[in-house]
């Protein structure tokens, strides 16, 4: 898509060179065919130094855009960014790609589907009333249970078990905001990346990328209910206890232990080997490995039993 | 169905014109086809004024029933109401109605059902393992992911996006409950309503109401496993954050946004633009617009801060 | 299974005679057929009463064998337990089995999907994208809304209502554990019994036991999101309103009612007629019958009541 046609659809002017573009990116990350943008001052450095030669971007940070740059000049950048995405959004189904390959020693239920474009490795079952999107690859010896459903570009690993009612790569909740207090649609354009051997119990949710991968990695095990927001990435043999909810772009590390109906803020970083109990309610950050952590707000769970302990006793006074 | 038929069915008597009724309805509501029940005696102004003709009625409420009206007496009411909701039941599928009208452009999956009387709108997808029961409406443009579930007589909007796993329009959790510990289903024998330009993420499930509808208002958008309970109303542009439960006939005004893991008790009335961080409990009606709140039992948001900071200093007593 | 292909695929050396086994379970259940298995020491009482013929045991554990028992000495029994699961789990479809009963009056729809083996009661009502397993009976009168998942070898009684996007048989959350931090699979070889007249919500899951069964009995009413883990029996007509979870192997009395957003630990004993307030966190068992019970740590309701009142006054003080 060129960037003159996006100008178009926003209905904004561009300046620069057009440039021809396939998707869009976050700053940071964006290659020389990505549209970025920048909503904040803050990140004029990443615009500096940006890879991307086509951006969204306010009259405020023009001056900080890399020589040679093309861009789109936007009073509202959240905004124009929303509407942007819903032109990279790719159909739900595409019949016109080639019919899905299956590996050997595989079974396909007559119930379930699988779309085309699909790759299943072998060994793999897929139960009735699975639905596998387009594109989607599954890896050796995995088991999809009954009325699983897996989006589209999703890849799911080897050896997984993916248990019923699952939903892997719908949509993150992500909108930008009109004046009037309208909600825009950010498509979410990315996927969700299942690395080998992990589990994932009945009706959990793991949402797509808005740009880039939700990953889950090697050896993770969820139980049931488990929300895992968009941009997730969750550290290798992790284990989360039933009705735990993560915010988006979280990333957690190695064999992190999360109990019952915990939830995680977005945008954090936690260190592997963090334990959680049950209901912790974790809004910062985690640096240091190791630790045991309870309690919304979150303390160290030794904290955390003190604390209880002293609560009760407000009730023994007169 | 005859009043007669539904004191023959309850073993009561009934007193007055026999009427020919198509449904119940609670008391306010009721209309001249309509039963009505009064169970408590704080109810006999609405009983005065009602529109209904026929009654359940309790021996302490029958001189406040309007003229001429018809009744059948009952010890407990809420148990006889109980049973009468199974007659007007409707049967979950009726082959005898017409095939489902497909709009133009319409997609639908040879795996998705598509029951008799159901009237889809132009530019609709319908995914594989989609559930779309009978009588229910779809509006255009709106996308009905794999293994969603809408049940009978539910209406779903114009450019709506329902994404996998959800369920629309199972039935609300409503029981009465005899002396000997029992719970007699009250059949839910309203539906959903779910209008434009509404998104509901994986995993949500939005109950029908006993009578009438549960409603989901214009704009509005829920993350993953919402929990909406019967008889709700969701005003215009409200956000739902992941794993919140909103209970039983709880309205809400327009522009709310509820972070997650939220819960509301049922019978609450929410004013607009009220926000609720994460793990609000709400257990009472908000009249003023525009606040923000916290916490368990639910306070300002601000006082919940400041009360956060001297729970801590608890700890560092001696 | 002999003992002795047991021990060689664990690579251990087995000791006794070699014996015929079809099956684990835990050491106090098992019987002459059925392979025990005793991790600590503080079991031997139960070991030297063991009915079984067969265990995976610890060298320090020897000397309480039952007389002439045969038995594998194992370093991590845990971890030898857990591969020994997997021998004995069976396959997720077998074509083989002979073609479903369906009961008189019975409606399977075509998008549904009823696995060999299975018997289906009368008047029952099987919808699309249903799934029902292998050797899964369901008894008369019971209504399987669509996109429901029934795991092979579950049963579910007379007269249930099972709701959209329920999973019954879904893996219980079992894993033992390598000295490295990766999850060994405790295959999950029980099954789920739900009794008659149960009513269970939307979206709701309930695991399979890891031996012997998962049972939720006569009359009890789930909402949706409901999270019953591996092992759990549940009284007759207990009420859990939504977005509730319980803990593996935790035992409910009759009558309990469980409001929205609780949670229980594992391994509970709650005496029946118990009722929990919203949110209620369970750590401990309960033997009073007919107590009330909030917040978390659990106390009793009035306790919390007051309790809420003098940490609000925390806020007063200057």
């Amino acid at each position: 898509m060129l960037l003159s046609d996006i100008a178009l659809h926003l209905n904004l002017s561009f300046v620069g060179l057009d440039v021809e573009l396939d998707s869009m990116n976050e700053l940071a990350l964006s290659t020389s065919t990505q549209l970025a943008f920048a909503v904040h001052k803050r990140y004029f450095s990443e615009l500096e130094s940006s890879r991307a030669r086509a951006f969204l971007i306010p009259h405020n940070l023009v001056t900080h855009l890399p020589q040679n740059a093309s861009y789109i000049l936007c009073d509202d950048v959240s905004l124009s960014m929303a509407h942007v995405t819903k032109l990279f959004h790719k159909k739900p189904i595409e019949p016109e790609l080639p019919r899905p390959v299956i590996g050997k020693n595989s079974i396909v239920d007559a119930l379930a589907r699988v779309e085309n474009g699909a790759v299943i490795g072998a060994d793999v079952i897929i139960m009735a009333g699975a639905y596998v999107g387009t594109n989607v690859r599954i890896g050796d010896g995995t088991i999809i249970y009954p009325n699983v459903t897996i989006y589209r570009d999703c890849v799911v690993g080897n050896e997984c078990i993916i248990h019923s009612g699952v939903v892997i790569g719908a949509d993150g909740f992500g909108f930008s905001h009109t004046k009037t207090g309208e909600h825009v649609k950010i498509y979410q354009n990315g996927n969700v990346i299942i690395e080998d051997c992990v589990e994932i119990g009945a009706n959990c949710a793991i949402d797509r990328a808005v740009f880039n991968a939700t990953i889950i990695r090697h050896g993770s095990k969820l139980d049931n209910f488990i929300h895992i927001a968009h941009n997730c990435d969750i550290g290798e043999h992790s284990i989360f206890v039933a009705q735990t909810g993560i915010g988006g772009s979280t990333k957690l590390g190695r064999n992190c232990v999360i109990s019952g109906q915990s939830a995680f803020s977005d945008h954090l970083e936690i260190a592997s080997f963090s334990t959680f109990t049950a209901r912790s309610g974790v809004t910062k950050s985690i640096k240091e490995s190791g630790g045991v952590y309870s309690g919304f707000p979150l303390m160290k769970h030794k904290d955390w039993k003190r604390l209880q302990v002293r609560i009760a006793k407000l009730n023994e006074e007169k």
